[in-house]
């Protein structure tokens, strides 16, 4: 190996409360060698995800992070030398590597990935968020034509894809989104028939005004307030996608949760339910094809927020917790 | 002819705490007469449920209860005269006649009922109560064969067939009821694995020890602490039938819902769905079937607690607010 050393972002210390690069270090590590079975992978963009957030909140989908180690994460990695009959050098994967130059892993850990143009897009609209869209709004929103369908975190990686989704199926279509720039370049960039600014405008009343007929389905990405006030606001038989709580993964976990479960769910018959993009892997082809043909046809506008340098990986997810992001927030480790 | 008067109870305030006999009052009334398309009926037996209370919170799937008419709820009622093709004099019926002896009503209001011996059967487990259970445990929860299913105001009309129900499918069945000796007759007498009682033991604990595989589904009557105390305990996929939030009527609107809502929703991928028994009219007949056959086969027991006397109804109610009955509480009106 040409490299000597891997630079790799520690996490020394768990937050209790809200999230500072005080609980990061960037230290030099070695390059890890592969054992049989694993390949030894470079890492080019580390994906930036509130998911990574919760994970320091304890076990979820995955086991809770812990501190000392290296700060998980998937990255898009090329395999440098490989120990592996499934993967050679030059192959580009999907993979946990975790926030570090280098990382040595099982072979069967790391989801190949095709080449493709920009590589970037395989982290945004082909790749988790985008996928994430796609499996929460059609397979558990579900929402027909000429349906009212909201999404919080409206401008954030997979907001703004599930926004444009639910446009190509003829919904119209509200965001939630932070600041009036988010919310102008929702509707006049991406097509949304209306953004609501829930940092100043109040979130209930708005949701009157832009939803005359009620929502049927609410794609939610922050939990809280927000999923409250769309809940009250929800159609007989609507749909909630839960698909993440934004709003409570950076502080303490939250006293209580949203008024009206379940009494409102019982009365309007509401169907709330949690997903992650695994659930659907035997779907992801049709998937993917569905994307890429929407993309080429212009009908997907694929935004991103690249950050560059592996020191910037700390402020970049601190950042994107605050809602700093537009699109698909990502880190170019070289 | 021949009844001169209608002895009637009205809602003479709506409760803004807890319910109370002061807020009823006994009255007589005129016998109403049927107008083109109606039926005048006789009432038999005014089923009580927690949904009374409900409806008096403000508009559920039915319009809220207004305070001056006389009280809303459902009976099983005799043709006595009939303006309408689709009934005629004698033919027994469900309908909303309100808590009185007589009520005119329009025909297409009313459910034919068939001939069926014990007639109190048609408000238990072949009425609202027993269908309830029937569609909510099979369609929204559906267990598999193996699977721990969870019911709360297990000894109640809902919650006992609930049960009953799932030890049919082939589940461990855990029922939560209040008092050592509802306990003790889910277990002996109905065949539940284990029964909860919340009011001497705290749920989290008894439920880790009671579901040492934790639940599948949660048949959830009650709302509150108990679903939030059965929220952790999900397991992944789990389903939460959401029937009723009797802990959350009879008093002014809850401050706050469940904690882990949408945590816990999102990273364990439950489905919560509310729905009331006229959402599955399409499956009625087969429900019937079935039921009918499982109480001939002696697999369901049914228990019914049968309060006399029209005057008796508003205490009837409250008594089964506070968790008093076991089985499917009615008045028998005459």
């Amino acid at each position: 190996m040409a490299a000597e050393k891997n630079r790799q972002v520690l996490i020394v210390e768990l937050p209790q409360g809200k999230l500072s690069e005080a609980h990061f270090k960037l230290v030099d590590g070695a390059v890890p060698e592969a054992k049989d079975g694993d390949v030894l992978v470079k890492t080019h963009y580390i994906s930036l995800d509130a998911a990574n957030r919760a994970w320091m909140q304890g076990a979820t989908y995955r086991d809770a992070i812990e501190s000392g180690q290296v700060m998980a994460g998937g990255a898009i990695a090329e395999v440098l030398s490989s120990k592996s009959d499934a993967l050679k050098p030059g192959d580009l994967v999907f993979a946990d590597t975790g926030w570090q130059e280098f990382a040595a892993l099982p072979a069967k850990q790391c989801t190949k990935l095709p080449a493709l143009e920009p590589m970037t897009h395989l982290l945004s609209v082909y790749g988790v968020a985008g996928l994430t869209a796609y499996f929460g709004l059609f397979e558990i929103g579900a929402p027909k034509e000429g349906e009212t369908v909201v999404v919080s975190a409206a401008a954030g990686s997979v907001g703004s894809i599930v926004g444009q989704l639910a446009k190509i199926r003829g919904c119209r279509v509200v965001g939630i989104a932070g600041g009036r720039e988010k919310c102008d370049w929702l509707v006049k960039e991406l097509g949304f028939d209306a953004a609501i600014d829930y940092k100043n405008e109040p979130v209930h009343k708005a949701l009157k005004e832009a939803c005359p007929k009620g929502i049927d389905v609410y794609f939610d990405n922050v939990g809280g307030d927000i999923l409250e006030a769309c809940l009250f606001r929800m159609n007989l038989f609507g749909r909630i996608a839960c698909c993440g709580a934004v709003s409570q993964y950076d502080g303490e976990a939250p006293a209580h949760g949203p008024r009206g479960i379940p009494g409102l769910i019982v009365t309007k018959r509401i169907k709330m339910q949690g997903f992650i993009v695994m659930d659907f892997n035997d779907k992801r082809d049709q998937a993917l094809d569905d994307l890429q043909r929407w993309v080429g046809e212009g009908k997907i506008k694929v935004q991103e927020d690249i950050i560059e340098g592996l020191e910037n990986t700390p402020r970049a997810l601190i950042g994107l917790l605050a809602g700093e992001n537009r699109g698909k927030r990502m880190v170019k480790v070289t």
